[in-house]
């Protein structure tokens, strides 16, 4: 990992279509995509979106659909890809975890102690990586000093909690869909405003080990959200909830 | 308790303010309200509201104030009277039960337990109640085979588990704010989609019981809003998302 200069963020091609500019950054070999209402003001609330493990990155439908939302509602959002997404090569640890990951899931071991391990890696990685984007980010003139948010689950939890207690320019947080044990620690340390996902039957992390980690949150406004239903059948209307959330604690 | 004739269902005055109709309804000693936007067709849906404890009443302004939610939505609601609040008058076991809840609210002590037992009793009273009500109000043309919700808190809660568990007419619920130990066998007979509120400083429920009273709905479609707070402190923004759920599900 180098140090990351945020002065040396680039914005490169940009398009616009049905009044949302999409713009591609990079900074380093961080790349990341930037959505934006077209003609937004400086100020503008922004959302940093942290993308799910596996093969997402900056542009899955998990993000251009939640940077939609976001957009509607006047807001700007920023995915970065995690070291190892996207375009951003694997290293060969990377593999490995990669491939213990899959040959788990195969015998139907539990994969949580993996996943947590692997990610609470990728976390120290891209920690930086989204502090240095976001002060690169409020740099920039037409951005300006705008209220902040955090939306991830899954991978984007796991990298969301210890950026939200390390980073004090993140107002309010949504995460979900992660174990505890990694997390607790981040999590006590975290004050702001926070909604959490959790399925009720999840196969994958314990309903306990869910409910503990919203407990640890220290934050006097944080709501949990408990839908039925296995770990990738979170519903729909969860993204809208989230968006209102950041409407209620970012819109200035 | 007599036998209630929904047939005997009497809609008397009504009035109309900013677009709302507000109606006062009587059957047999039973005295309610019913809300509905102005020209409403038949087969709107329509909303039961089950208000909470104490003083509260179908005027309540917790009452007046979800109906005004579900008119701006282009719903109806209906609210009655439980035996003993409002204009209805306690029977000396009702203030004989008042008396020793205050008594042990005064002297600290857990109120669970009286709380309980007096609104199963009341529940028993009640159900056949809101049974009898909602077919008659059914059978009114103008109001015509609408699909129909139940939305109650507290008191609204121990009243309306059992009441949706006997009542195929209502087709989603949103409930929250009470003990499991009365209510458990009732919601687990419960199938339609549940929208459950929780307190996680709740200082009069355990917070295992309100995750014990959720887990015991059948519903595969069910959700769970727990928010950080003290009893009393349930977050405003819940009665949106109640009318969204309902909106959801109601909506033909």
């Amino acid at each position: 990992m180098t140090d990351l200069n945020p002065a040396d963020l680039r914005l490169l091609s940009h398009t616009t279509s049905d009044g949302v500019t999409t713009r591609e950054l990079v900074l380093g070999e961080v790349t990341a995509a930037l959505w934006a209402p077209e003609h937004a003001a400086p100020g503008t609330p922004l959302v940093l979106l942290g993308h799910g493990g596996g093969r997402q990155h900056r542009h899955h439908p998990a993000m251009s659909g939640r940077a939609r939302l976001l957009t509607d509602v006047g807001f700007r959002a920023v995915a970065l890809d995690v070291d190892g997404h996207g375009p951003r090569p694997r290293t060969p640890d990377d593999e490995e975890e990669v491939a213990v990951l899959h040959a788990a899931r195969r015998a139907g071991e539990p994969i949580g102690p993996i996943v947590e391990r692997y990610n609470a890696d990728l976390a120290r990685r891209t920690v930086p990586e989204w502090r240095a984007l976001l002060a690169g980010l409020l740099a920039v003139p037409e951005i300006g000093d705008a209220p902040v948010g955090y939306w991830g689950i899954t991978l984007g939890t796991a990298i969301g909690v210890p950026l939200v207690a390390e980073e004090p320019l993140i107002q309010a947080a949504a995460f979900g869909l992660f174990w505890p044990s990694t997390l607790v620690e981040a999590a006590r340390r975290i004050t702001v405003p926070i909604e959490f996902d959790l399925q009720w039957d999840d196969e994958q992390i314990p309903r306990e080990g869910g409910l503990a980690l919203f407990d640890a949150f220290a934050s006097t406004q944080k709501s949990l959200h408990v839908n039925a239903g296995k770990h990738m059948e979170l519903p729909r209307f969860e993204a809208a909830s989230a968006v209102r959330f950041f409407e209620r604690h970012l819109r200035p």
